[in-house]
């Protein structure tokens, strides 16, 4: 039974009809972020968008997902479940952007804000930290108008290395160490708030000389 | 004063700000148009387009275009008289898809029609043959929402061939012998229109089988 | 036994060290004709290349085509046994362009040459009609030094729309129908000759003027 | 007179023939790159190479380098005078990952070594952190082989973020401040430098375990 749900995922979020739509949400959102960043640019009259990238989660990902949240591992509870199908990540120049971005985000008339975390102010137990928005992005086929929900995630680009070494170094790891790891690195989230609250406070002394 | 005008237009029309409005319209429709094509597959059981490509118009040929009409050369005429800054060009496999993929196009609810021009029916002296749709996309920036307008160019393989041979051939001849090179290469319109209309009974043929 | 080594033959076929040598040579390959486009468009005062498009071989069809061959289906026999696991099209203006290209793509010191087909002097039953040539590739990485085999097929335009015809029409039909649409479409392959005929005379004509 | 030798530039480094082998001999060292990461990644068993980035010097920024040291503003001049026309910007986890690539891109027996200069060992007076190999890449044409210059940079994800800071704060202040400014972020490279030990350190500690 689980081998053939599992397949029947697989071919549905396979289908072009069904992933196109978070590609196509996924790219709407891109430009949208593109636009902000030539808008804020202009504003502050500096670069406030680092990078940015956006995935689809992979059907393996997903299933990862439901299985953890106790959710039946089909394509209906994929839909109906996940709100991160489709991600985007931003990476900006300094800390204090992070809510200069999402802010904008939320002044965008045609996207439905659906859920929001905090997690810079309020970091993951792993020492995680990023702004989390997931918005609803409206997409016209013909007659038809649905929301397809994109995951946007903001970070500096200090928080953003952090990730991607915990990222690593798990992965390295078995499971009688692994609370040895996540130890280690969680304490080197302090470093890398230190760089950021520096980086930022030479921002500042920059901009007022 | 004619300097100072061209420079300033290429200034503004080089801004972030005013080309990003363009290439965004152009990418929404490029968006919209896989998706009518994956619809379409599906429906019809074969594919229909065979290629798509989008390009902005350089400022060279926006100047030239609108001496040609006799409008000013400012940015502010360019915006006002032209609508094919921004185009994409979609080319079907059989010549009676064409009219398929139009209509797909009249029915985005998203989309105004702001004009259309039907140069299958009814060619061009020089003998090209399309159908162009000029559609006004709606894009929103924060609170605002503006159209931009882009033009679709729908033609069949064979026809964009005969399309770009002209393009090359054209641009080898000095003002004299343009005429010459003209009527041969309208000539062989119907050439391409024959393999257009042999290559449509070829397909009903083995769909009747 | 069978399910064992299709396995194993997809892992190692999908480990980066083995696909990107693939990869690697096809990238050689484009930008080696993208050269020798750039030089043949000064020389002969025209565009030669009209398009060009690189794939690598599915695991699928790597695996149907060894089996179509009588040849073990296994990693080894893959490397050994097909020199198209990296195939690169080429697609001309003119039908006398594929010799041009074919005679720039020998003179390349670097490029061993393995194998040529002239399919477009003796065209498959089919009607199919393309120059295949097989060039071996050296790689070196670190101290060691590789050839990979790459087909690179050359073809006209008209020649490219047959062959796309034929690939789409033959999926549609049952077994006991394909004989009639192979012949229907065979047929037609003279049409497409013709043109190509056609469109090189009105390029003289041209060119004389 | 002046005018003109710049026209002339230009033009010279527009030309396809011209460009194009500084694009096709960086696309030479991406692949290799690629290569060479995929290799370290499996010979270490983490990932080494973050991030790769290729770029084209402009026209703008050789005439600038040219007048700074002293040389003709010319295409020849540009040609013999220049080594960094292409350059390539590798970006590294860690600091100890800056010699280990070095080190690869040292013992590929097809690129000849040109120069080499250690701004990790040697930090510039500014606080510029990155290790400068100068490699000449063969690249053939038919028969006639070529080398060409490529200027690969290695550096570690913090010295990336303060380069970056470092191009964007000296960009937004008037001539009077910029020593301020200088001195400002010189200061900063040694908390980066803190930032890269502190990783390390944390990396050794997690393979100890």
């Amino acid at each position: 039974m689980c081998g053939k749900s599992k397949t029947e995922m697989e071919m549905r979020l396979q289908e072009p009809r069904v992933w196109m739509r978070y590609a196509y949400a996924l790219k709407q959102i891109e430009w949208k972020l593109r636009w902000i960043d030539v808008e804020l640019a202009e504003q502050k009259n500096r670069q406030i968008i680092r990078a940015m990238n956006g995935r689809l989660k992979s059907v393996d990902s997903i299933k990862k997902k439901l299985r953890r949240k106790g959710k039946p591992v089909t394509f209906e509870s994929a839909e109906a479940n996940l709100n991160d199908i489709a991600g985007m990540r931003v990476v900006c120049y300094f800390c204090d952007d992070i809510d200069i971005v999402a802010d904008a985000i939320r002044k965008q008339r045609d996207l439905r804000i659906v859920k929001e975390k905090d997690y810079v102010r309020n970091p993951k137990p792993s020492g995680y930290q990023s702004v989390h928005i997931i918005v609803a992005v409206p997409l016209t086929c013909g007659a038809v108008t649905e929301e397809i929900p994109v995951e946007i995630q903001i970070r500096s680009v200090a928080m953003d290395y952090w990730a991607e070494l915990d990222t690593q170094m798990c992965y390295k790891k078995s499971a009688g160490q692994i609370k040895h790891v996540e130890r280690e690195i969680c304490g080197y989230s302090a470093v890398i708030a230190g760089v950021d609250n520096q980086m930022l406070e030479l921002r500042k002394r920059i901009e007022m000389m």
